[in-house]
């Protein structure tokens, strides 16, 4: 019998630094056992996806061979392998990117995100999902609720970011939260600590644009400092926006040394400091004021058990994502270039989620 | 009717840097109401009382006023104030330091060494315990259990630095454990990470004296790098001591920017790092790290609700504080300055633990 | 020096079963240090004043000595005792109404709700807080924000029993709750079960106007039994109308058994089942459901640290408690006769809650 | 191709009630893939062995088929399927029983043992382990350390059911607890009780011998009660067992109402109780004192992630449990009717846990 002819497929892939094409990637002739074939219809950008297209790695991650881009992504099932019951051909489904193995500790209890032998989208040497047809784990893709749209769908992936960041802080009534920086992942922290009932959130960033939106968002309150406003001073403006003592709560998703040390400067005693930006390698930090206050800060890397979550979140509209995408492309080679150049030109073109629409 | 004669007390009262002096420091003819007045019988001497000593300083904490020294101490009552039900005349008792307000958040929910306006011996503007006769609250003046002496009583107080750090790690079974520094601090550590029941302990100090009493003291590998040792060698041995995949947990007991730094890359994914060490101010830490590792990296100060536990971990003997006390000085002027003069020169006296008894 | 005249007051003084009095329940002249006097605006009657009214006891409280009856409360201050720094006349404050001391473990850690000695308004041999004027510690009045009303200050107590519920069952987006019970505190613990960002709520009462009220303030769904349905098939109930899998969360604010047993068939596995009512005594319940499943079963006693969380919940318009205030008296004696009737007989007055508005 | 002959396998298969056949059970010709064919070499007989032996069932669990018995067991890989790298023939290995899936959200969080779709061994309709050869995961195989023998991997499954009550309650030091029932589960709780560091622990029986051997072990107080104390009896003597206040944390290792009740009265306000012990499927408890001491009652249902942390314990031997196994029988026909037996007439046999050795 011959093999038969693999499933045509067109996918972004990046072959390099600054090498995004536009090619078949094949699929296999059958959708693998326990994973279904989703046709995807909305992937959107984040800023990693950005970074690698042009720096080629993230830490050390390294990209060496050829590999799809995205990882914000929801479709529709058009084929169900073997063993796989909870999904039909025609649900409508968001893809959690990271599918661990169960076989390491941290998995087994509960911490799956921090799994070394993780799998996860478009994070060297695994493809990701901006292509028409992506296999992947039922396990691992979520059916969309009746009025939630695939772009919410994609949204769910970066939602999660904040999700995370708010579960380890421990938002909830009766804590007051601060968020340093107001890029994508701030502000799906802001919709995230309002929706688990902080009593108040402030939120800086340099660009006075991303602040308008956060207020809107329902920030209680925006600081606009200068780039070179002093830590220490930053520190007093938060201090005096969350009275009566200043943040319980502090989520840092810039991750820069000034925000960093304005963190930490920040928040009360006895309190968190959560780290969620990636601005910096390394950073100075006061460590007397993280041992005198008993300051926890704490990493927050990617998400667990958010998808369930998130999905409710949207469907209640306690969370609406929407006004977090600004900009909006199709799918075909001119499309990508043009979406990736409008992410990596944020600065000017005020791009916020730059989302791909695919037919 | 003339106002009663104070009553005559003599103490090691700090006047400025390098000034300190044996002189009377008077009580009130009556112990107030609340208290009960202590015959000092034992007092530790810690690295801080040697800082103000030497510095005048600690962090913001500025001597201006003479202030008695001393805050790891142990004695008997010899008067109860009004209102004190729980110790009568002849109660052998050690005395926590710290005194904390009720109405400040953080000591309502338990949290009392973080109350702002604490009163703790010998941070300036409050005085210590090395003196004579101390007037305390009763309700932070612990009963010694029958086998205990006076000077495990004043032990409690270093050892409850290392049970509050070991709480807030969390360690238990099924957790190893690395010790950075093995200084007072990280061996009373060691003491609580085994009575807490932890898999594995190791721990690491420039000097490899204080290594082998850790060994002594159950300590299941000891490391003795270079002082010049890369943080990231000092890992790499950290995780080969701790099969199979390094310590869940990391208790920084020196404070320096290198063990803060190997502590970082020491531990696993997921695990703690508890700072306890005070050795320097700021330090540049690998962020990246934090955040990629999912690490918590917890300030740990003072302790709240340990006094207890300790005497019960002494009395029940999982814990023997007594090879920690390496010299011995009675109470008169020459005995404070050469006591003084001992754990100043620790590295020449090999001095771990310095102790007064007084008559 | 003759002794200054006692401070002349009103109260509701309760002598015995069924015997409430209007009369003087005079003050010291002065305040007592630590202390401000309050004068009374707001109180409202509880499901505890009226069975002491009619039973003389509550489980081991029993009412021996008349007693002032009692404890939601909110008045404005008008003297100060010595050593108040936080409050001045003037001052319009919401009363905590249990003072805990702060020798015991339980308080120092954070659970004075669960202190031995704690004195708690109108619990004999304590007096309340239905009176023109009382005293009471500076450290247990909150100043009430801006735009809210003294019968909202009154109201912190009823909500702080909810709130305290919800902490303790660790009510977050993520989670379904079931309540049992649409009493006042049935509906305040649904207050803040949506506060704290349930993604979806079902209450259940035999009685349907409670559940219509129940549903104008928020829930999801009601389920309106009749008073002798078998538990099983209320738990069926629930877990069908909170799908996927029943309620995370099951809080029983009515306490009797068949609501117990509803409640633990109801739970998911990994659950947990507030326990808040005090309906019964003893109960029947199924404890290899409870092994089984490994069900939390949690009692839930008053509270501790929830008034000024309530004070912003209602300042932020996340709560409103207005809606359950549907009886206002003012302060006579026939006010107090009427009053007390009126809550007694809620069955047919359709009373939730019963407010005296104080001149 | 011929289907190749199946694997030959001698196996103790239970038909039904009172009926237990030695019998081949055979198995595939190879080893499945990501398991491992394990040659078993010891295997403890559980009380719920028994109770299927004489009852067919076990609550909900009804045998309808036969099942090869037994779940407590350890033996030698003899063959590795395809897909295994952690494991190869010759390793020493522990079963751990229960193999959970990971699509539902209990097992994604930690709670594997909470899956509704787990396969646990001799739990109807999954085959149990009693047979000279088992496949079974590699992934739920924990290879022995050097020192530790086949028996003592057997017991690894009982113990993990105590260290998995034991992390529930938190113990650790500065905690009392009270064990009730020192049958094997209450023996095991005991050692992880003292593993775990507790301040003391007293244990209760209504069989003295066991409370005997209880004593041997390790525990600090033993009491004897007549078969019908009064809950309240037993209450007061476990309070003052453990002085300063009573146990913060009882243990319930057997499961009656009378031990549940006396758990409730026993324990302080904040205190926990686990329940473990399946005695009886309701009881009767007191929900007063649930309520008004905040107790949490805490189902304890068999383990998740404990395997590691037990073989730990043994191989540093703060854990031995080898008194335990009081009677031992090899592998045939006639073995397994007398050990049942034998395990079945503990109160004439005096037998704590009886073991197979497989040849
Ligand atoms: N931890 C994780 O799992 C995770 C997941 C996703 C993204 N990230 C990281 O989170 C960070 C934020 O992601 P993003 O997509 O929002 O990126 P972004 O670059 O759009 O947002 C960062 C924001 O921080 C602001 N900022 C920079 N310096 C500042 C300063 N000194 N004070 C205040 N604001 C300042 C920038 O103006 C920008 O708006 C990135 O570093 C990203 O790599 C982490
Ligand atoms: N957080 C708190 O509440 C608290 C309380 C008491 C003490 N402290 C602090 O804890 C620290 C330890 O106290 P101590 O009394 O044990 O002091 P110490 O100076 O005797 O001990 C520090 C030890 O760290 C070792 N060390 C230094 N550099 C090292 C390196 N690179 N690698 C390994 N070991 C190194 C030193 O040799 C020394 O033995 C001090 O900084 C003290 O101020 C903190
Ligand atoms: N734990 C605490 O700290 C605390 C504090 C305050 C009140 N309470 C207790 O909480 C309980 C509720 O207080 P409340 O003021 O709302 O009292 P309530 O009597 O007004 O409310 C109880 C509600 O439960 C309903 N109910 C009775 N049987 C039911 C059943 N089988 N199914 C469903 N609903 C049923 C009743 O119809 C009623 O509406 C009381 O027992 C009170 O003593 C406890
Ligand atoms: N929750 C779980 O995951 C789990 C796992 C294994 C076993 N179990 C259950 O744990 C229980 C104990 O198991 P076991 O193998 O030790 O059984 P067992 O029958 O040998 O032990 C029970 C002990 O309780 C004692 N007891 C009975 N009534 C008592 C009373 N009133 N006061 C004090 N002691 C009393 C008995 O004398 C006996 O020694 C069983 O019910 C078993 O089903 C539960
Ligand atoms: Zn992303
Ligand atoms: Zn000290
Ligand atoms: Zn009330
Ligand atoms: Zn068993």
């Amino acid at each position: 019998v011959p093999e038969p002819a693999p499933w045509t497929n067109s996918a972004a892939v990046l072959h390099g630094v600054n090498d995004m094409r536009f090619e078949n990637f094949p699929l296999p002739d059958r959708t693998p056992s326990g994973n279904v074939r989703v046709e995807i219809k909305a992937v959107g950008i984040c800023g990693s996806d950005v970074h690698y297209w042009r720096k080629g790695r993230i830490a050390d991650f390294v990209l060496t061979d050829p590999m799809v881009i995205g990882h914000e992504s929801a479709g529709t099932v058009v084929e169900v392998g073997e063993d796989v019951t909870r999904l039909k051909v025609g649900d409508r489904v968001a893809l959690e990117p990271g599918v661990p193995c169960w076989s390491n500790p941290a998995s087994r209890e509960g911490r799956y995100n921090l799994d070394p032998d993780i799998r996860f989208f478009a994070t060297p040497p695994h493809h990701g999902s901006l292509a028409q047809f992506v296999d992947h784990p039922a396990d691992f893709c979520f059916r969309l609720p009746e009025h939630l749209t695939h772009e919410e769908g994609a949204m769910v992936e970066p939602l999660s970011v904040g999700v995370h960041a708010v579960r380890r802080a421990g938002v909830s009534p009766g804590k007051t939260v601060a968020i340093m920086g107001a890029g994508p992942i701030g502000l799906v922290t802001l919709m995230a600590v309002k929706a688990f009932g902080a009593d108040a959130v402030a939120i800086t960033d340099i660009k006075r644009d991303n602040l308008d939106l956060a207020m809107k968002l329902g920030a209680d309150v925006a600081l606009n400092p200068d780039r070179d406003a002093a830590p220490q001073e930053v520190a007093t403006w938060m201090r005096a926006a969350l009275p009566p003592n200043g943040p319980d709560i502090v989520i840092d998703c810039a991750g820069f040394e000034p925000t960093l040390q304005a963190s930490i400067y920040s928040v009360i005693a006895g309190g968190k400091v959560i780290s969620v930006g990636m601005g910096c390698d390394h950073a100075h930090l006061p460590l007397s004021t993280i041992n005198c206050k008993e300051i926890d800060l704490m990493g927050s890397f990617r998400y667990a058990n958010t998808y369930p979550l998130c999905l409710n979140l949207m469907a209640s509209k306690k969370v609406d994502v929407m006004p977090l995408i600004t900009h909006r492309f199709g799918f075909t080679p001119e499309d990508v270039a043009a979406a990736f150049d409008c992410a990596a030109r944020s600065a000017e073109t005020r791009a916020i989620k730059v989302m791909f629409n695919l037919p």
